[in-house]
């Protein structure tokens, strides 16, 4: 009954509600941007997000999968949510689908803090909780008060990256420490597995970053600056991560932090010109990497480490649209509002975060077969069946460095 | 001698009558709609189908490269028959290559049905015979008669996925029962693999879908209603298998049953509106995903599940076209036609079929060399050589589940 | 101190000279096209090189991992020295990163000679020396001199495939001959791994192909024929492999000659119609599928087969670039320029190459820390760690099969 309860007949609410909906007509023409950057996105939001996750090698399954579970039940919510929360109205058009591909970004950046730990039922109840959030904390700091001072965060670090990372943090608190073992850690397989996810993310944040600009000049310009943050901090998150592991290139840091420019430039993408995107890769990377290697903030409840790859980059690239108006003039940006923004979004997220955590525990006690409680368990694996593979000095090494 | 007379030479053949094709320099300028569309499809067709069939875990080599060669000899005999059979005279240019990449779906589907199975000769033969009849009979049902009453298969569900589909079962059926056994199971990581194929043909359906519309509107309509079915079905098959097996999330419905609302919606992508497509999308993941379960259709024949995925949700869009003017007005469809269509389509398709098959088998029994029989063996694997991994209760239970 | 004194540092003088690069505003607005092929093009350098060298089963994460990194730094320097080239100052638009992923492309091709050989510290210095001779070869030969014989390679066969290649195989030669052990050769999973590169180079080939193409007109005729050119050499690559491997079809084969045609009909590309397309790509394939199976030719330094796969079609592309105002009127080629052009960008190649070569091997020996020669042992993984699987028949023979 829970997954009857829980998926599906969520589904059939959201068709009720869809049966009212329409389509847009005078808005449908996919014109060819519009149609690219949502391929590029839903792209980064399916094959990116779900491969990253699959560098735990009992999880895998689970990572991709639900990823595909959250992202379609994500999309179907938010596009409700978002059109009336805007709009007020029902409409479903090609931009409908871009905006709730930002929405699911959110919820698959708080997913990363829980995966591995959460059954399908709590999965659905994340989605279900956390996009009403996501979306009146979005919609009011960014679109309601369509005055000349609003709040710029034009590629979605602040709403998307620090309000999922920090609601997803929370949660974990709440739910508790993840149990180490080593089924949690990676293997060679599942990192090269892992890369994959990497790659999406590289290839598409320019996309993301992108989707949330006024006009195609500035789209054009998020573009180039996100690719140019993306280059920094790549080579950064490279040469760091050596330094800082006796020569040895963390794996996670290759996989993670090389992303971390894409995250912190987004609120100001459309502002810095390239050297400031250098620059903010650089910082973003250089922030990231350490993080993996050093930070022991949420290490013990944070499955991927997206503290380390969303909330620190993210809060980064809200205190520097604070303070840009320092370093590039027109900027439109007003200090206090991105400020206010910056803080009542950590605020919301961690507090409706630990709500959602509550919520997921509770539902958790009432689950009366213990097996069915990890998504990996859930998806065809159990978790000891996986081959036991011969333990290698190698093996032994990643457990003790797995997160 | 059998490559270089399968393989080889058929390019030879082809390339004297690319001699005597031109370039259509007046249709070549590939606008970027076309192009995007392009890549689009053709990702689908290449790592979607491809990576698809990469769950076998002893034919996850073959499953890919065979894609690549099927695909590769296709376009260019579906582009010679396509330019015959509509304009009667050989011209290629972009809309050619999208057109021939239908057809080649068309073949990907049925050697669905019977991989693992047939040798390379063999592959070539399943080209050479299945894509004039499937020209003839999409050409004549959709395009050759240029009246106000034509059938109507925008998204190609009659022409590609239910002629595919029972074209395939068909020669599978002829050809025997395929040898159960464990090398044919998928394991943990090729089911990883798998979900690739998943991701890209999830991805990349929507542009499938728009590719016979006839102008931008009915393609943009096509593709938000496509998404929108993508995204229920998903949800669906995800929240049914756990009620099927007990709680356990099924790999194959997750891999193959989340796309079915894709394949369904073809022919009516641009009449319905979002409840429509939601609701098509429900009712074809539903049934995928109780036929993976529990259908015994073809169980024995069918390597792939193609039954499963592509013709029964195939025959549920083709009922659905017929039946849609009850439900929208101005649909375009005579639903007399629509069902001619479908009928005649699978007739066509389970006779050339068949027929396909028994050519299959007689070139079997010509062949001597018996270690070339399979497309496994001859592509780098002995299916013996495969390592033997320790058996763990998980590898059992997925002996039994192997379809 | 090496790594710092490498990649990051590195970094941060480019930094110092992007603090006076400008973004180009005016060229700014990335029109569709230019987006689309910019993220094509991207997609094929960093999946496509990456996964394909990932075939090496000890060497996975180093190949992909280290092409994100000659990736990230190569586009940041290449577009400093374009620029500085092409316009004597520095602006960045999205043509910049257009034309840095071609130059990036011919240092990945250079890479493939010598992977799993060279450090960290050694692979940013070949990023650092490739970059400005294959500038200086390439605005030389074919952008300088805006005259009406200039030399054209529309598609890079000559500029980034031939260069590429013979800069590699001399660096190669220089280094010595590599170590062969048995984790140098592939596995079943790495082979599969080694696909998805394969598959995203196939489908990107043509955009890269089209990036230099004068016309939007040119372009377009050069997409259609990359793409009949990639049908036939698959086709060709499948066919001849059977018969020169006794029936078996080389894993290696399918990897690589199959895009052979992509590489060989560069230069041509906007010149030949669908006959000389088809062609073309039959003669590249069946040259570097013989290539791959025969060929003794730097066998024993070149890791990937890069002479294989753009070595010897790069050459045939280059030859039938002269020879082809015999077979074409109207070409524009010059067939003395074009000659000099292939023989001048193949000497320079070879002696800046080995140059390079030289300049590897002296930093070798200045290196103390022996554990961080190659790259492989630098990212998390020890060769020697690597799990020891059971032998079997098959990877006793992938071994002596292993180039």
């Amino acid at each position: 009954m829970n997954s009857w309860g829980s998926g599906f007949s969520t589904d059939q609410v959201f068709l009720v509600i869809f049966f009212r909906s329409t389509l847009d007509d005078s808005k449908l023409i996919i014109d060819d941007s519009t149609a690219s950057r949502y391929f590029g996105v839903t792209l980064m939001i399916f094959l990116g997000f779900g491969y990253l996750r699959a560098f735990l090698k009992a999880y895998g399954l689970g990572a991709i999968g639900f990823t595909m579970l959250i992202a379609s039940l994500g999309m179907q919510w938010s596009m409700i949510l978002e059109s009336l929360a805007r709009k007020a109205e029902l409409k479903v058009d090609s931009s409908a689908l871009l905006h709730a591909d930002l929405g699911v970004a959110a919820v698959l950046v708080s997913f990363g803090a829980v995966i591995g730990r959460i059954s399908p039922t709590q999965i659905v109840m994340l989605v279900l909780l956390e996009l009403p959030v996501y979306t009146i904390n979005k919609v009011f700091l960014i679109h309601q008060f369509d005055t000349s001072k609003h709040v710029r965060d034009g590629g979605s670090t602040i709403v998307v990256h620090v309000f999922g990372a920090y609601f997803g943090l929370a949660a974990a608190t709440v739910l508790g420490p993840a149990v180490k073992d080593r089924l949690k850690c990676s293997s060679y397989q599942s990192d090269i597995f892992s890369l994959i996810g990497t790659m999406f993310l590289w290839m598409f944040l320019p996309s993301f970053v992108a989707v949330e600009q006024a006009t195609p000049d500035l789209q054009s310009k998020a573009i180039v600056n996100t690719i140019l943050a993306l280059l920094t901090s790549t080579v950064t998150s490279f040469g760091l991560t050596q330094i800082l592991q006796d020569g040895k290139i963390g794996t996670r840091a290759v996989q993670n932090a090389t992303l971390a420019g894409g995250v912190t430039i987004g609120a100001t993408a459309s502002i810095v010109g390239p050297f400031g995107a250098g620059v903010l890769g650089i910082m973003a990377g250089a922030l990231s990497t350490v993080a993996f290697a050093h930070s022991s903030m949420f290490k013990s409840v944070d499955s991927c480490g997206i503290h380390n790859l969303h909330g620190l980059p993210g809060l980064l690239g809200g205190l520097f649209s604070i303070v840009s108006p320092v370093f590039y003039n027109d900027t439109g940006l007003a200090p206090f509002e991105q400020m206010v923004a910056l803080a009542s979004t950590l605020m919301i997220a961690l507090l409706s975060g630990a709500c959602c955590g509550v919520a997921m525990k509770a539902i958790e006690q009432l689950h009366d077969d213990k097996d069915l409680r990890t998504a990996a368990a859930s998806i065809g694996l159990n978790p000891t069946d996986l081959r036991i593979e011969p333990y290698s000095g190698s093996v032994r090494k990643s457990v003790l460095l797995c997160v």
